[in-house]
């Protein structure tokens, strides 16, 4: 990544935050919450790479994803008894980076070839797999598999994204923003109306 | 994988099943349990494409494999209720699996020329590695380290590979269909008569 | 990797025993008691490898990875009952190995031409990341981000590789040399005076 947009780094620093907090929650060491940080943040990207075969992965060729990851580390250590207040402002930059995450999976995937169905799997891979390594590694089954309808937004986004790419004339930054927006929005939604998917039923 | 076989078709299907009974036992939301479905059919070769470099990984190059997962899922989640009865066919396709994915991982690892004892472990990876990971996501110890001989069954046959590869004028094909026979087989004794292994005592 | 070094062996081994032991803990089967010691001793150096684009992984390369798994695991099976008495060695074994991978995973980093703080995650990630796999097998929040300062350690090792390199004029081996043993003395150190890192806290 040549160009590292306010944007990304706004994501990766929220996603750092995210991180940081639920690993002191666990009463990790700073160690191990500096780690979960940096999982939840890169995770993602990280597993995308390692699939389509782009090594060094990501975070190892472009050290500002680490000072992004260091920032947001030190802002949860610093902010964590007051970051009740800042809740809505960390929901706000996840929820961006979310949309963004998703959008850069699905232009990796492009760049390589891939089909669009395994596209949109890379852009959830992107967005939602830091997640669930936090989850993991704190030894809890993962929350999007659970509550909230996190990944299947990324999804409903990356079809989205291809059905304006066959269809409509708009260029690639246009198309981009759009599934962004959309997928930001819909979460905005999703949350403010509790809306989520109910597990199948087994009894 | 140029010829998609109507064994590996079972085969990846009846992994999906089964991720995804697991997962709804877990009461995952619908996404969650397609997520189970798909790294338990495609994480044992995903992880071994990775291991060997040889990316994008099998399921990113040719989408059948996410076909027959989506049908697994579907298939789980329609019949959950009377799985009970299909508890058989399912365990058939499992272990057919089982002992198909371990030639497909012997040969994968024979082809990019590594030793017989990686072959025989890039096998093993193929055949089980799924369920681990479905375990682990379900936050389980996996189940292959508890109970069931089933991993010891693809070292097995890896086994019986190279040792005919060594000693008898087989074609690879007459090879591959023993192995994966006697595999199967070994399973079907070992449930048959609950083989297992003894847990080292540290008492 | 050509010449396989004693030190190399006796880490590689000494975490073969401190995997097996732990699986018996947890009671799994003799194959899940050698998956875990294969993923204790091989699982950094596999995710670096992964990580960085070096594939197939360096245990598929090498046999005399496998080798030391299956010595330590035999080791740790057959010792089991008396293992109190090797405490202290298995100790300065593993204390050695981390020293020494930390070293392993800074070298291929260069190798590849990455940036010093890159090379310390390598590194770190080396030495560490086996445990941390182990851990999540055997479904516990890993180790090293609750207790003990192992992994901060690797990083102190690493700003001394790196200082040195800057400002000293000493051969690659010799800085190599001082900084496992440096990481050895400071574990020494750090587990004689109970040095830990406190977490956070969030009350």
């Amino acid at each position: 990544m040549q160009a590292f947009s306010l944007i990304e780094i706004a994501g990766t620093t929220a996603f750092a935050v995210s991180g940081s907090l639920a690993a002191m929650n666990k009463k990790l060491d700073p160690f191990g919450v500096f780690i979960i940080a940096m999982v939840t943040s890169v995770g993602g990207g990280t597993l995308r790479d390692v699939l389509i075969g782009r090594t060094p992965v990501g975070w190892m060729r472009d050290p500002t994803y680490v000072y992004c990851v260091i920032a947001g580390f030190f802002l949860a250590i610093v902010f964590r008894k007051r970051l009740d207040h800042l809740r809505k402002s960390l929901f706000l930059f996840d929820t961006i980076g979310l949309g963004f995450f998703t959008m850069v999976g699905i232009q990796r995937g492009l760049a390589v070839g891939l089909e669009p169905s395994i596209c949109i799997a890379l852009g959830t891979i992107t967005a939602c797999f830091g997640g669930v390594t936090r989850d993991i590694l704190c030894n809890e089954i993962p929350v999007i598999f659970r509550r909230e309808i996190y990944a299947t937004l990324c999804i409903a986004g990356g079809c989205l994204y291809f059905l304006m790419r066959e269809y409509l004339p708009f260029s690639k930054d246009v198309m981009s923003f759009i599934t962004s927006g959309f997928i930001i929005m819909l979460r905005l939604f999703a949350v403010r109306y509790k809306w989520y998917l109910a597990p199948p039923t087994t009894a």
